[in-house]
Parts: structure tokens; sequence; C-alpha cells
């Protein structure tokens, strides 16, 4: 087992900057971006609703606990709810009010969520903001292979593109299912892939037992620290679905007992589509998502007084016409709003996300995404998944709307930045010097702030139309794809200590030996 | 002259629903659009600075008014400003703080926008807010007839637009310049079909004494009353762009003398770039733009005291490198933000816009454009010109960016509707009689609300993958064109009394016999 004190010396832990500097040193090499920064809220996030509007979400969604109660599918897990004063008949539990207040109680407001590079390390709770990568998407798209199945090589370029893009804070998924993996072996070879070619924290999928538990073997291996250093530093998190309306399935469940058992961080986020699987008023599909995710709560509490818990939102809603599920609707952007003033009112962290439902890198794509991001931001979210890179509802993982969301989430950092208002800045003597009628370009003022004074764009093209038209008119997705070759031509594996690598590449092998996880088909 | 009692009837002003109505039946007719409605924001702007920074910025700008000035050129302006207590040596005036501050209290905080169908009455202040038409882009384009000079045709045609389209709430000026009429009798012909072709308010240019004052006389007379009532009632909007940095020229000072003698509305809107015409920081692009908005002010209610008027900002950066003027940039909403804090702090109604610097109706031009509009509904804008169409920075008008932005703005008004949160919103008899596991397709709760529960898009394409490709794969721009064709083809000339009609082609027609404005080119 790893040492503690030389894994902090290799990780060089005393600096907190290295990671800062060395996307810097990668940006000199390729692609202009921004520097790797962490971003917070520098106002209050919006409050859509009244304080009793959100009071009648949860007064209801407590009744919905208590009268109608989740479907529970795993035994154990009903058993401990039970010893915690739920009520079980059969599958069905129901939750007395006093049973979540005491899980809103003890679930922490704030926590570190440790990476490999502790450069990397992400705090989740109060006005921090990070983003994500796509996660998910069965396939994946670029101009010039078009939309395939999802596979290996692209899901480790994602990864590679996951570790140039400074914009990136954490790996949210898979960003595409690596189909031709062996479901029995995927989950070891995606984590492993995740562990060693990244050195941002990751995610690892709930499905069942064993794999949750060699995703945390496997977070653990790669931090070089021990078991019990694990449980105080949660190094991992899981994305918990419900199946709404209402009910919570075995790998799920399984996943927060094993998650919660030893501090890893557990989101969970009701897939409450309202008209399809919650009420077609969006306070109804609230009040499913917040019940939902209380009992989700609850079941971590439980577990673990005080484990890591994140509330998730993902309500939005459905085309009516065709079924078709939308995003970055006037509906998404509110429900995106509303839940963050849930989860502030119970003082917990919150997950949202940036979507569309798209088909191409078009307009829509990108007003989708701005109107998501707008819903994520004012909501006050804290961890946004799906940050980069998602198209059509989460069924394609496209590299050109990576990029394009990299701008994005740049612009929104940049906006985010708390902007001078010092006498330097308010500039009086600059407007004295130039004066009426003249121009700010050679005064001393713009000289000595002009390479860095505003936010210098990835995509955006702001040659005028005839430079434009001479240079082919690209649009904004070619340009896009241009950038998204050259991240991947400049991606280097980031340094990891050799004892540390032979763990995981021997705990991989291992498990692989033994079969990795049956599957039944 | 009309009688203002055979006015009201006319255009049916006991029955202010009756522009909604027309819309809605409209829309039955051709384009499945939002229906007409005033909307307004349902939170608190945002404040981006603290109350400390606004005041120093407050401050700063009282001090460059006081201590540099403004260039004033027109000398009936300079005498004016004189006999109020300003400073004035040759052309350069400055301010004391007292003219500023009695400004400040004459200054109404809200006021209406009458149009010649009160049905399209706009309230200009508070938590309202209204979008308007681009305005003044030298060049226009489609997808057939690409990028071309201003010409009547066009001009006319995003009249048609303007009118046929519900979320356009006011012409902000000539969507496209009518390059082909001649500049002694362009406002003529334009504002004439301004008001003729279109029944919502609309916009004069301040170029020079006798264009505005024919302006004037086209807005009473096309409402049907009388000079007195016209003062009584703001029925004509004009844009004054500052010569920034700190110069008012000429037909600009025309045009407030003559609009503010009238209690006509006037919008201050410096044009200040951030390191071009501004200084590089934003907050001293900010104490410049504050500086001059409020010489603006003090120049109307020296005028008249009480005359309406608007904070315009516009304050953006340029590209560093190329000198190109930026826009929807992360500068650009702080800017658009801080902008309505300034206004809410001196209690006045705030103007903004939407605005893009792309060359095609691509990504980039949905996406500058989305974060235009979270930075003038976040900051509380009351009026937002350039609300569709505009494109390149200003130098074109697009038919298809028009309707993407109708698009746009109507699911910002979805977004601004108050939700529903009553206990039959709340939804617990459905998810009752859903139960967990369900589905809410068929519940009576769905059955009840489905045609009209969710925003329903112009143009998003929501089709499944498959079908988007046998469809031929449109992107949003094809789809925006072929609702542009389609909103031409369903345009009608709104009602207007033939003797009001008479009497404008009259005015228009004895004003060219006149020779319109002499030109000296």
């Amino acid at each position: 087992m790893a040492d503690p004190t030389t894994s902090d010396a290799r990780h060089g832990r005393s600096d907190r900057r290295r990671g800062g500097r060395t996307g810097q040193a990668a940006a000199a090499r390729g692609i202009a971006q921004s520097p790797r920064r962490r971003s917070s809220l520098p106002f209050l996030a919006l409050d859509l609703l009244s304080a009793d509007q959100i009071e009648s979400i949860h007064e209801t969604s407590l009744q919905v606990l208590r009268e109608i109660g989740m479907e529970v599918m795993l035994p154990e897990a009903r058993d401990r709810l039970k010893a915690a004063g739920a009520e079980v008949r059969e599958s069905r539990v129901t939750f007395p009010r006093e049973l979540v207040e005491s899980a809103l109680e003890t679930a922490p407001s704030s926590f570190v969520f440790h990476a490999r590079n502790p450069a990397n390390d992400l705090t989740i709770g109060g006005s921090a903001i990070s983003f994500g990568t796509v996660a998910s998407a069965p396939n994946c798209s670029d101009l010039e292979g078009g939309r395939r199945t999802g596979n290996e090589v692209d899901f480790r370029n994602f990864l590679k593109l996951a570790q140039v893009f400074n914009c990136i804070d954490f790996i949210s998924g898979y960003p595409v299912e690596p189909i031709d993996l062996h479901p029995a072996i995927r989950h070891l070879d995606a984590l492993h892939a995740m562990a060693v070619m990244t050195d941002k924290p990751f995610h690892a999928y709930s499905l069942g037992r064993e794999r949750i538990s060699d995703g945390i073997e496997i977070a653990r291996i790669a931090r070089g620290i021990s078991p019990v250093e694990l449980e105080r530093e949660p190094s991992l998190f899981s994305i918990i679905n419900t199946n709404s309306p209402l009910k919570l399935d075995v790998p799920m469940l399984q996943g927060i007992l094993e998650m919660s058992a030893r501090n890893q961080i557990i989101c969970v986020t009701p897939f409450t589509l309202a008209g399809a699987m919650a009420p077609v008023t969006l306070a109804g599909a609230l009040v499913e998502q917040n019940a939902e995710a209380l009992a989700g709560l609850v079941m971590t509490q439980v577990v673990r007084k005080g484990a890591p818990f994140i509330y998730g939102g993902f309500t939005s809603n459905v085309d009516m016409k065709s079924g078709a599920p939308a995003f970055g609707t006037p509906e998404y952007m509110k429900a995106a709003i509303i839940g963050g003033q849930l989860a502030r009112r119970y003082g917990l962290p919150y997950r949202t996300s940036n979507t569309c439902a798209a088909n191409a890198v078009d307009a829509q794509a990108a007003y989708e995404s701005v109107f998501s991001l707008w819903g994520a931001v004012m909501g006050g979210g804290n961890l946004v998944l799906h940050g980069a890179g998602w198209m059509e509802g989460g069924l394609v993982a496209s590299f050109e709307k990576f990029v394009l969301d990299c701008d994005l989430i740049q612009m929104i950092e940049a906006f985010l930045d708390p902007l001078e208002v010092d006498n330097e800045a308010l500039g009086l003597d600059a407007i004295r010097e130039v004066g009426p009628g003249g121009h700010f370009f050679g005064a001393a003022h713009t000289l000595a702030r002009y390479s860095h004074a505003f936010y210098a764009p990835l995509i955006s093209d702001w040659r005028n139309f005839q430079q434009w038209v001479a240079a082919g008119q690209p649009q904004a997705h070619q340009k896009a794809n241009q950038l998204y070759r050259q991240a991947l031509a400049q991606y280097e594996q980031p340094p990891i200590d050799e004892a540390i690598a032979e763990e995981l590449a021997a705990f991989v092998r291992k498990r692989k030996e033994e079969g990795g996880v049956p599957t039944d088909f």
C-alpha cells in the first residue's frame, strides 16, 4: 500500500498550482486556451420561485414519500431503511418526515472531490462550479467519420480531449460507451484508461456491486492511498438514476450501499421528463424529482451519516407530439434554476447539465446549450455534467460539440471572473489622456493591458465578411473540427508514478483473469 | 385634426386584447408561433457588482463630467446647458454634480410608448421587457440572395416580418438601410412604410432637425392625435449615439432638442467599445458610458423636465488583434448586466441589445446571441434593440437570423412566464394515480394539459437522427429560411383608418414636393 507522504510528494501536493502550470505549458505548445482555473459564482444564484412556492414543492414531495413512497428493489436496502424508521410493505418503502429531516441534517453541504493530481481536486458545494465531459452516449460523431457506434478508440480520444482542455474539471462517465469492450470487463478497461490517461477526478457507474467496487479500488490505487485514507477523502463519484417514477433498482441501490459505506460521492439524479416519467406540469415534475432525490439522500445517510451526497436535477419536458425528450427549453431552464433553489433550501451541493437535442452542431445545438448553461449557472449548479460534447439528447457524443462547449465553458468562466473596479480599472486618467473625440488604441492604459484584457475565443470568427469569404466561409463546427484534431495531436499522458501504474495494471489484469463481472448475455 | 374619441373607437382602444387576438388568428392561418404577450421579469435583475462598486463608477463618471466634460457641437445646445448651470468653454461643456442630480430627479422611471394600435402600446421601465427588430444594417442577406446592399424591397420585407411575428414589440429603426431611396427623402418613405405596414411603435433617426420633425409628425398623424395629445403620449423614440469618447454631434443634439421639447422618447446609447472608443478596462468603459448617458440625460431634462429618457448600454470589447468589434462575449454580458445596475441606481428605463459578430447563421451566431440575451434579461433590460436579425456586428440584417431570433425571444418569454405552483400543478393526485414504475402519457392530468403544457419552438428539430436524416438533414438556418418565406406570404397590412392613411400620404407627398431634406452630396 502506498505511503501517503510519498504520494503527496509524488503528486506535488505542496504546489497547488502544478496543474495550472502544466495547462499553461500545454497551451504554449498548442491550442491557445484559457488557463486552468477554479470558478465560483460572484453573485447569488437566482430565486425563480418564492420561498413559499419552494416550501410547497418540499412539502408535497414529503407527502409523496410518506403516502406513496418508493419501490426499493433490493431487499438489503429495504432492511436498512426499515431499521432506520421507514415503513416497508413488500418492495414499497414509505418515508416518515423525520427520516428525511435527519438525513438532511447529516449530509455535508460541501466537500472535496479528490483527483490523483491534487491540483485537480474539486470543491463541491457552496458557490463553486465545475464542468465535466459528456457521458454515457451510445454513439459518437465527427465531421469526417460521421455518426458511429461507440468504441474504445473514440472513447480514448474523448479522454484525451478531457485532459487537454483546461476547462474540463472532471470525467462525468464514459464520454462514449466503448461497445467493443465486453461488458464483463468494460468497466475495468474504461476506468483504467480514465485513471491513467487523465489526472482529473472521475466517475464510475453503479451497475451492481462488483463493478462499483472495482471502480472504488481503481480510484484508490490511482491516488496511491490506503482504504482508510480513501474513506477520509472522497475520490470517486457515481450517478444514481432513479427509475422514475418512484423506483430505485437493484444495481443502483448496490451502488449507493458500496459507495456511501466507503464515504464516496453519490449523486442521485431522477430522470423526470415532464409528461412522460413525471407529471406534465413542471411543478409536479419537480415534486417527483425532489421526492426521488430525497429518498436517495436518505439511503446514503442510512448507510453512513455524513456520506457525501449531491442533489441531481435533470427535469425537462418531452415534445408532446412525438414523445421525444426536449432539452435546453424554457421549461428546462426553469427546472434547472428551481432545482438549485431546492438544493440550497437543503444545503446540498447541486448537479445540473449542459444539454441539447440537436442532430447537428448548428445554431440549434448552440442555443439549446447556452440556454442549458444559463439555467445551470443562474441555478447555482456546482457540478455541470455533460458539460462538453452532448448531442441528440444524450445519444451522441460529438467531437466538434466537445470543443464548441469548451469555448462556451471558457466564456462562462470568464463571465464569472470578478470584475476589477479599482482606481486603475476605472480609468479616469486614461479618459483624461484621450479626451473627447480621440481613441484609446494607443493610450498607455490600453498598451499595458491589451494582450490579456479580453477573453480570446477558441472558435468565434471575428474577421470581417470579406476576409471570412476569402478564407472559405468557415463555420463554427468546421473550426471546432480542426481544434479537436489539434487537441488530440497535442495530448500527452499526465505523469504517473511507475509503482502506481503497475499496481493499477495488475489489479485490472487480476480482475480480468477472474472473469470480470459475470454477464447474462 | 383627428378627434381622439373617434381615434379610440377606430383603434379598438376599448379592447386591449385586439392585437392579441389578431396575432392568434394569424397564427391559425400560418406559422404556429407564440401568442402576442407582454413580458416582465418575475425575478430581480442581477447585481453583478456591489453597491459600493456601482457608486465608484457613478462617482468617477460625475468626475469625468465635472473635470473633462463633453464636446457639445451645437451652439444652441451649449446655450441651454449653460443657462441650466453647466460651464461652457468654446465647445466644451462641463457638468456640475447638481445639474446631473437634478436631471435624475425629473426623468420618469417609466412611461408608456404609444403605438397606432393601442394593443401594441409598450410600458417602458420597471420589470417590463420588450423586443425590437434589427436596425441600421447597411446590408442584408438570405440563403438564396446572399449578402447584398440594403434596398427598399428588403427593407419592406423586414417590416412585414416585424408585423407578422408576435414577439416583435417595436421597430428599432430601419431594419436594413434602403440605400436606393435618395437620402433627401429616404426618411419620409421609410417612416411612412413603418407607420402603414405595421401597427407597432417605431423609431426615427436623429439626423438633423428636419428629419426628426418629419418623424414626429408621421408618428402623430399615424395615431390620429393632436399635437397637444402627442405631448401627453410619447409615440416615437430616437436613439442618440454619442460620438464616443465624450462628444455629442450636431444632428444628434438637434434630435434631443426636437424630441424632448415635444415629450418624445430619447434613448442615449454611448458606443463605448472598450479598447477603442473607451478604456480597455470594462470598469473604465462603463465610467465613460455612464458619463455620456448622464450628459445626454441632462440635455433632455434641460429641454423639458420629465421628458421620457432611456439609459442605453452598448459597451463591448474589440478583438485586440484586429480591432474588430466583438459581441456576445463575456465582457459584453458583464457590461450589459452592470449597465442595468446603473440604470436601476438612477431609476431610469434601460436599453440593451441582442448582438453577435458572426458571418453566418451558425453555432457562433446562436451562442453569441443567447449570451447577449442572457446579459439583457439578467441585466433587467426594458428595451432590447436589434432583438431579431442582427449579424456581423450590425453590418448585416439576416432574414434567417430574424426568424431564429424570434424563436430565441419566444423561448425567453416562455422562460419569464411565471410558473404555476398551485395544488393542481403540484400534481400529487397524478403521481398517486400513476404510481411507481408507471408513465404519465395517459394520465388525466397529462391529457388535460398536454397540448399547451410546453413551449413549441419555431425551429428546433427534435426528430430522432434517423427521421432527421430521412428529411435531408435540415439545419436550423434552413428551417429559418423556410419560415421567413412563409411569414412574408402570410403578411397582411394591419387595418388603418382611410382618413389617416390619406393624411400620411399627403404629408409625405408635400414634404417630397418641398424637396425633402437638402443633402450635400
